[in-house]
């Protein structure tokens, strides 16, 4: 089958012209097949912030009101997206702004309440708002029009088939994506972060672990090498590969050719 | 041919949620082939103001600094078209929100120094800054996406191929769309418009002037019957159907059968 890559980047590297115009470099240099996925989570915070409106955040994740979503409509789905389809066109990269809506790409519910464990160790059940969990991921026509050589730049909104447009995580939508291409190509996911892949040591960015499988994942979490939020990162690449994916990539920002970081398969 | 309906809907339409509504509504009732192009002025001007940015119109066209340009991505890339378009899915209508960066569909030049007439008579260079006059829309490309159910929905945004988006008269991207559009299919063009149409009297909404040729514009022009902004509106018209377009209505925003209206033809 033919080689996809699916790649994450993070608000930070496309909110900084340097960083952005590298990443762009990059992306347009990777042979073959290929999706974009973005977040924008600091932009929408500063725009937020310059409209009056305040972010709150749970567990390191947003909390969407009905401002807020109206915000992240913005920042996510026009000025972050469509400034990298206008950028990665003058690239000479066919790039497609997506959100979940635009033709039916990616369906998901409003988040019920959840339990989250709170920063004073209590749990509390939390009301996201305005956020989704995806059910569907539409890949046949995301492979049809791939092979039409356009490249999606998906923008981590999602909708409810309801009319309304909910906020997604951006590593959720890469997932997703990735999972829901694999049938049609051999997907490589990479999550692109602030260091150079998952570490031994992390103050140390020369100890990146090259290769993770689901049975050495056990013993790094076993001994402690792996905590924290490296160990949901690492669950949803186990998941993407049990769906299909052929290999999940995590990497810096500034490396994203498929060469660095740590492998997982 | 197949049929094919391009409307164009101002902002005012689109900004409030009773007449957006009731346009999804009527959009979504339209057979066969169509495209939505949308405005959002309004919403800009408001999002703008809410930035504490300035909006600067000069001969009712807004000057688009590097700030407003990133007002107009935001609410016509994002908040405006992505909320049309997840409405949309919700009637069943398979839209796909485009600006003329996504897919490359249309490209403009940043307008040179324009001569405009000011309110006292007087004429003056005038700089509208990131603005695009539009050079290329690709009517093949649009037109493979609708045979394919696809129903795009037009934010007032091109690019330069340079990686630049250019802020674009929504009249004049559903123009440039509906003639890019007429090699492929039978295209009526609607501007929908405050009016029931073309009017004798500007009082009596019962005065719409049932049909304009070429010919009568002449006559309607040199007795006086149309005047100002009506003369421009109706000259893209005839224009749009010097380049194939068969036919164009200028009608209310609520009126978008196609049944009512001024017809141009």
């Amino acid at each position: 089958m033919k080689q996809l890559t699916v790649i994450k980047v993070g608000g930070k590297i496309v909110e900084d012209e340097d960083t952005l115009a590298q990443l762009l470099k990059d992306f347009s240099a990777i042979d073959g097949a290929k999706v974009l996925v973005h977040g924008g989570g600091r932009s929408a915070t500063k725009v937020a912030a310059d409209l009056g409106i305040e972010s709150v955040m749970i567990g390191g994740r947003r909390v969407t009101d009905a401002n807020m979503l109206r915000v992240v409509s913005m920042v996510y789905g026009g000025l972050v997206n469509k400034n990298i389809v206008a950028r990665l066109q003058a690239c000479g990269v066919n790039a497609l702004g997506l959100t979940g809506a635009d033709m039916n790409v990616m369906l998901s519910h409003k988040r019920p309440l959840k339990k989250v464990k709170m920063e004073d160790g209590t749990e509390q059940m939390v009301d996201f708002g305005y956020v989704g969990d995806v059910d569907k991921c539409d890949g046949k026509m995301l492979a049809t029009l791939i092979c039409e050589g356009v490249v999606p730049v998906m923008a981590p909104l999602t909708h409810d088939g309801k009319g309304n447009l909910l906020n997604t995580n951006a590593d959720t939508i890469a997932g997703e994506t990735a999972k829901a291409l694999a049938p049609y190509f051999d997907v490589t996911l990479i999550y692109s972060f602030e260091h150079a892949g998952v570490l031994t040591n992390p103050d140390d960015e020369n100890s990146v672990i090259p290769l993770i499988t689901a049975d050495s994942f056990e013993s790094l979490k076993a001994d402690g090498t792996v905590s924290g939020g490296m160990i949901p990162k690492i669950e949803n690449a186990l998941e993407a590969l049990r769906s299909g994916v052929k290999q999940v990539i995590i990497t810096k920002a500034d490396a994203i050719d498929g060469k660095h970081g740590t492998v997982i398969k």
